[in-house]
């Protein structure tokens, strides 16, 4: 999407050939563009967090599996650049998905092809990671078209929770998606971006992108939410996703099922946007089947931004005394689920309804 | 309740006979003790909120009175006194309530006793609120006992939002009451304290008051409590509350009512303690008589704390372009409310309920 007017993805090869992505450590208060030079630049960008989000993770791999390509196409050089990639995020499942791709398209080849293979591989990686975003939005305008309907036409008041943008993917974003093409058809759109506590996902990524490109939307806490939906000001919630069990539970950032019950108990319509990958067929109850991973307590006890003199500081907020717990996620349970939002198109958050739009994926 | 062993109330006179406040904007950073020596001192305190939470707002306003008679107990100074001080929060009901009752003791008295009289029925509106609270904390710590009972003994852990602590009364806090006494009397209990963003009062209030006690806690993001209530890690939940309507409708700090939606959810007593003024008998739907401060927008897009060099600063979290919604409280339907945990009792969250425990203040 756009910053400032320039149309960007989060990864793309300039006119010299090189690999660039935005150091998202900086942002909102910086926009850092660095080239990514070497395998040791692709696994840093990785593992410190310079690029997050699950699709733009893989697409990160694959272009550094292309870059060492380049500089050596050898079966020694293309194990070794897997396995150095896959060891950054351990538990990222677009990030071996993306290897493995890579790996199956390059292993056969002579050394020789494998250069050009390559960088054609991790392009067409990014472009199918736009095209699935960009079908997701369509598919999810149509729900900003009910809701606008439903009140007569009008702004639509949308609630976001975390950062499930365009930089999170390669273009687009899923939650993000149907907002952005919302826009460019020229409807009126405002978000209410949930903050995002513990690491404030929402204030600086999310509200980032919509300021850049130039969407209206207003910061909220993630304690607002209710309130706002009890009062009627929000028409339709749209989350991202990390995990969509086969009968619809959705694991998303903590908060997400908070959200989900005020939806539910005012009436608003909850939906969860999500490329299918990122389906789980083997896991049924996302309760008792989906671990919640627990992070810092720093996450909790401390808070990243910009000082008076701007600086990017981390200000501790509570006693040094103070721990804290810091669950990473919550489950939604598909009961609170209105649909899921897909690149072939709106689901009902059932096993039935999930079966029948992807049957080639949801297995005997 | 205790610093670091040491008994304190939120506001005291000395040895000496100052009247001395811990300055709470310093929290949990410093502990600054100050005495307020003039009028405009109290006044300060109040209105740049050294002090905050409204039983001890009417106590500081009571002191200044108290102090003023000393200077000068004339008719004029008294007037003056009060409407200088009334003039600090003007919607503070606890402040109108104090400076009536200081007007009402004082003015019939001759200048010569007033004083005395000042100073006695100031210190007699503090003893009175530490009863209040002791009272709420000695009902409250039967749900306590409950809880244990529930689950055949062992810890028990407390959810709350926000601070109605010992720092926003004069001693014991509302909601933190049950907690102390629960502490007091050998009970393993332990607090999830929710960071309440905007302004932070649970980690910087609540969790100071904790730590200082020696109370087991641990810090939360508001996002937390669903998934934690989810996996059975909350007991009961324990709130205060700015005002209860007459058929039990709590308006309480922003977020409050996404912790009643995930209690009843999860079925989680959630629980309201309140000193029986805080109910106000002329509103009944709280929703719709209750109007909801917006406050200011920086509250949200920053964020105070301490930053690696020791100093309090506030920092921003989000693009400079982005605004911001700061509702600061939040309304809970009565129906989410398990019960009121009040000075003469517990009580569920019922008109009939509520009249029958309150037959002399409910009205006709």
């Amino acid at each position: 999407m756009k910053i400032d007017g320039v149309h960007y993805r989060s990864i793309w090869r300039d006119a010299g050939g090189e690999v660039r992505i935005i150091d998202q450590r900086w942002l909102p208060h910086e926009l850092r563009i660095v080239a990514l030079r070497t395998l040791q630049d692709f696994a840093r960008a990785i593992s410190e967090m310079w690029v997050r989000g699950a699709p733009l993770i893989g697409a990160t791999a694959a272009w550094g599996v292309a870059l060492r390509m380049q500089e050596d196409p050898s079966d020694q050089a293309l194990a070794d650049a897997r396995a150095r990639l896959l060891a950054t995020r351990p538990t990222a499942i677009n990030l071996r998905w993306a290897l493995d791709r890579m790996h199956a398209a390059l292993a056969p080849l002579p050394a020789a092809r494998r250069a050009e293979a390559a960088a054609a591989e991790a392009a067409a990686i990014c472009d199918e990671d736009v095209e699935i975003n960009r079908r997701i939005g369509e598919h999810g305008l149509a729900l900003l078209r009910e809701a606008s309907a439903r009140k007569g036409g009008g702004r639509v008041n949308v609630l976001t929770h975390c950062n499930a943008g365009w930089i999170a993917t390669v273009d687009w974003g899923t939650a993000t998606s149907p907002i952005y093409q919302a826009v460019e058809a020229g409807m009126d759109v405002h978000v209410f971006v949930d903050e995002t506590r513990p690491r404030n996902q929402g204030a600086q990524l999310t509200a980032w992108e919509l300021a850049s490109h130039g969407v209206s939307h207003e910061l909220v806490v993630d304690n607002a939410g209710g309130h706002l939906m009890q009062r009627g000001e929000v028409d339709l919630v749209i989350v991202g996703t990390d995990r969509v069990t086969a009968r619809g539970d959705v694991c998303n950032k903590i908060g997400t099922y908070l959200k989900a019950l005020a939806a539910r108990a005012n009436g608003v319509p909850f939906h969860v946007a999500l490329p299918s990958p990122t389906i789980d067929w083997t896991a049924t109850d996302g309760l008792s089947e989906i671990p919640i991973e627990e992070r810092d307590p720093r996450e909790v006890t401390h808070v990243q931004g910009l000082d008076p003199e701007g600086r990017i500081v981390q200000v501790r907020i509570c006693p040094e005394a103070t721990g804290a717990r810091n669950p990473a996620f919550d489950v939604t349970p598909a009961e609170l689920v209105s649909g899921l939002i897909t690149e072939r198109g709106l689901c009902a958050a059932t096993p039935e309804a999930m079966r029948a739009l992807f049957p080639d994926l949801a297995g005997g």
